[in-house]
């Protein structure tokens, strides 16, 4: 059963409508006029217009648009079932294999010509990318069709957020409170990183199994499931922002940092949070309140209209004027969707004109060698007012003390 | 306490001096005699020559080396204290953040000055790849040095595994079974794919852990601690060979195929089963058989001085002598390593000659749409005699088949 948490209605993937306007979006794009249509590579790009989530490997896989034309995804053999099944695309295109006796950009460069992409094609890529050890030629010198490279096209198309994809952040991010919440609640003194982290996965999981009741699919890259870990993020070593899991042993006296989140038909959202074993010296408790403050000032700079650079500007400025110089270690936030980080950037290089409807973590952080790490991470949305969090966890320093005994 | 099980010494990571001659190999490869030095941007790559294992993001990370200089990593300010930690390189060389207001690659020129790599620079890439929205110049252009495409070189020079190599790939298989032995005893009918999954990663990673008392580490990017998986593959839906977790219920009559693997330093092993929920019907058997028959005949053509096609083509006979054209998917398989796949492949298209060290995953599949899927991956090292297992599990259906009750 669901539980006595779970009391909202469950989310649903995007639909098949949805797909179709993306697609429509782009080919009536202004600066893709010059091409016949599109070949795309990369999976979360594939994914983003077609609804296919498939593990890359040295099989290429693409996605074929032809403008007025059909939508055609072009897969290895193994794959033309679970295509089938999942494409959201007019029709499913198999080659036999990679390299076999014929190469699949061979059997491409057929399928170019049938489609009417002859002249010209955009997209991410002049042929497949390197994936686990494939090689194979330009598509262009392939087929004679020129290239143009028309990602950021795409790219700035997905920056902002429709209210479907917004809705399944927001459910991501309620399944990542549940994790972080089971994950605060497991860790105590002399237990292990791993542990705490699987029992933190294990019990949010089944939560969302029991509310879903067969209805859920990650769609994504990063596992099923909500989880909730430390990445090494423990004692001293939480002073390494991007660490990876070393299987500390929590002591008295430890700064955390958390991150937590769910794939939720493909999408993500963003929680992190610090947290102490037992009270927090006079030290760790000051580098928390610059946290905290400069994380506020962060937040309610995220308004439409402004851009990105003024937010993580107005960051900056905080670690100047408290001189905090020697703590500082990266930028304020990113966007967040299918991917985990993508652009627009909060920092003081990235000039985007902030909307309503673009996510963003917003995540300054401090760092103390020999002390430790101090970041929150919530995922807000840009709207016409005030920014509003999708995420939802307590943010104060009284709630994210632990129990040192 | 490890327990009865494990009763071997644990692994270790790849020593200092196997960094160094890897890349002194590199340097002295007959074909990269026209470039000053090389510059790697992929996190494979950079692992496999400096065992720095990060999190790829937006902002950049290049690893450098100057024949007859140093070796040095190029990184955002917030990996400088991860990468002094565990980089096995000379110096660590940091630039403030991505985008900011003075471009990585702008930093990474002035350095190129510094270690003399003006003329013409080797490696997998004329700039950072587009990682989570990353934009950037060609660094040829940024740099005024040319650049030269000589990733198929240091691929090639990662086909045939060191002893040290094939140590960490067998204790990750050792694992992987570990994984395996606890799904297969997990999975009964009415029980659901999510479930019996975390309960066996969760029990291996445990008992890792407990042999290996904080001497333990992933450095890879899938994850933590051994797992056994069945990725969707459960009743008729493992007729998709590369599906996603569909969070089956297991039922009576259901065809399994799983999958296992632990991270071991950075190195994967592979490890799949085909197996039945209660006695095999006539048909799941006889599919069996053919594919049991398949890897036996695969694996026995796994010998130094064949070529890589001829394994496939033996398959690839097999299946045409039997009649089974429409069961074919894919071919044999992948050298494994560092990535779960990589080159050479045992495909008939791939007329790589195997030696003795290089590493095959063999794993002939067959799959019926309404039935299941028919899959074994063992991997084996080719030898000078014999072709050798790294992974240990029983293959044969007798122990394969699960209790119906």
């Amino acid at each position: 059963m669901p539980g006595p948490h779970y009391t909202h209605p469950i989310a649903t993937p995007i639909a098949a409508a949805e797909y179709r306007a993306r697609r429509d979006r782009l080919l009536g794009h202004p600066e893709t006029t010059d091409v016949d249509g599109f070949v795309w590579w990369g999976n979360h790009r594939v994914f983003y217009l077609c609804g296919f989530a498939f593990a890359p490997t040295e099989r290429p896989i693409a996605l074929l648009m032809r403008r007025g034309g059909e939508t055609v995804l072009f897969v290895p053999r193994l794959e033309v079932e679970h295509a089938e099944a999942y494409a959201n695309v007019d029709r499913v295109v198999a080659y036999p294999e990679y390299p076999d006796v014929t190469h699949p950009m061979t059997h491409l460069t057929k399928l170019l010509r049938e489609l009417g992409l002859t002249s010209a094609f955009g997209g991410d890529g002049d042929g497949a990318p390197r994936v686990m050890g494939y090689r194979g030629p330009k598509l262009s010198e392939a087929s004679g069709a020129s290239f143009v490279a028309l990602d950021d096209v795409l790219e700035a198309t997905m920056q902002v957020k429709s209210p479907a994809e917004i809705a399944l952040i927001r459910e991501s991010a309620y399944w990542a409170g549940r994790a972080h919440r089971l994950l605060q609640d497991a860790t105590s003194v002399g237990r292990t990183e791993t542990e705490v982290e699987m029992e933190a996965g294990a019990g949010a999981t089944a939560e969302l199994l029991a509310a879903y009741r067969g209805a859920y699919r990650a769609l994504s890259w990063g596992g099923s499931g909500p989880f909730a870990t430390y990445r090494g993020q423990i004692g001293a070593h939480s002073a390494l922002p991007h660490s990876l899991n070393v299987n500390a042993v929590f002591a008295a006296g430890d700064t955390l940092v958390t991150g937590a989140s769910c794939p939720m038909f493909g999408y993500w959202s963003e929680l992190e949070r610090t947290m102490f074993i037992g009270d927090p010296s006079v030290e760790q408790g000051i580098y928390f309140g610059h946290m905290l403050a400069l994380q506020d000032l962060a937040i309610d700079a995220c308004r439409a209209g402004r851009t990105c650079s003024s937010v993580d500007g107005a960051v900056r400025d905080y670690f100047a004027e408290h001189d905090l110089g020697d703590a500082w270690r990266h930028h304020t936030g990113h966007n967040v969707g299918i991917r985990y980080h993508e652009g627009p950037f909060l920092d003081v290089g990235d000039d985007t004109v902030m909307e309503s409807g673009m996510l963003f973590t917003v995540e300054p952080g401090l760092y103390v060698p020999g002390l430790g790490g101090f970041r929150h991470s919530d995922t807000i949305v840009v709207t016409d007012d005030e920014p509003e969090f999708l995420t939802d966890y307590p943010r104060d320093l009284d709630r994210l003390v632990l129990d040192a005994a």
